[in-house]
């Protein structure tokens, strides 16, 4: 990650500075190697992502690249992070209404970004790569979060069972999404969040209700 | 698919006819063929899955080949319908019975068989070729055909309620295993299945209990 920022904000450089501006240059910089490598990736795939395609697409040293990334395993994890804007966490008071948010967000992120090319990727390169399989794990994890928050302030509020086993919820709730997108490549029909919330947690709201009524 | 088929089994042939036999003596040239196109996916990924590569590998002429199989994709998509032995449809009388042997199947195939790296190339190769993708959804079609009998002689015989969803309980059923396999790269516990099959027929069960009792 560059450490020096440029104390002028991207959008104000120059359009000269766009041709070969040294990536320290800050956050802009970094933007802009990130969005190049998404373009390479969704334009050759994996076999032609390597860091030379991406330092030319952005105008960019290769050395300079290497200063910021160890290798172009790490930059395509950097640069799939970044298509998956962290989901705010909502806190609505109803587990099902938070849970929709989550996962409509998450919708849209496989319909309209190009999320799904680079995990379809990611999918194929983590069968012959481990260390791009660690790193697509710690990856998920990341994004499991907002549903295991969800989930335990559910519980907290007595809305879903303390015994709910809440990792094997959120792989029923999210995997059906993945499922339908890669493996079946069936559409996301508009009811699907709604329906997926209601059938993964039917049995338990109920016992949470009866519990605290 | 080959008409002719050789009035001697394979495993009779002497071993010089390993050497350019040609493709139409039957059943056993053709296993032979799709064996090796899988070895040829396994070793070279998508990219170097080429009818002259499996040809090569195969012993067969790639003309031989063509006449059997329209595309390279044609090939590809036997090859990894020949990997997913189709499931016997258990009928034991109990729901949760019949859904835990196939899901049992399902499991071994992901963790024993060169499936899933059949299945993490297609993946991939289906976000830029429709043609692959809907093969993909047919074939994927196909393997839920077990599950959606199960789901069926359950509703008649009273055991899950007539108005559940199949399809949906079919997505929620299976994905999780994807999910744990492709995307976020955790092992599938021994337990998962019954877990899956408890938490997902749940309240449906209890429901067609209630209304049979």
């Amino acid at each position: 990650m560059p450490s020096a920022k440029s104390t002028k904000p991207s959008s104000a450089k120059p359009a000269s500075a766009k041709q070969g501006e040294p990536i320290s240059r800050g956050a802009g910089a970094r933007q802009r190697v990130l969005r190049a490598a998404l373009e390479v990736l969704d334009e050759h795939g994996l076999p032609g992502f390597t860091m030379e395609a991406v330092a030319r697409r952005a105008n960019a040293g290769k050395a300079t690249l290497y200063r910021h990334w160890d290798s172009a395993g790490a930059l395509l994890i950097d640069a799939m992070d970044a298509t998956f804007q962290p989901f705010p966490v909502p806190d609505t008071g109803q587990v099902e209404t938070d849970l929709a948010h989550l996962l409509t967000a998450f919708v849209r992120l496989l319909e309209e970004t190009p999320f799904p090319r680079l995990l379809a990727a990611f999918v194929d390169a983590a069968e012959r790569d481990p260390a791009l399989a660690a790193l697509h794990a710690d990856l998920t994890e990341r994004r499991r979060e907002p549903v295991l928050v969800v989930l335990d302030r559910a519980r907290e509020r007595g809305q879903l069972p303390d015994h709910l086993d809440a990792e094997l919820v959120t792989d029923l709730l999210t995997s059906p999404f993945f499922y339908r997108r890669f493996v079946a490549h069936r559409p996301i029909p508009d009811g699907m969040v709604d329906d997926v919330i209601a059938h993964v947690l039917g049995t338990r709201i109920s016992a949470g209700r009866r519990k605290s009524s």
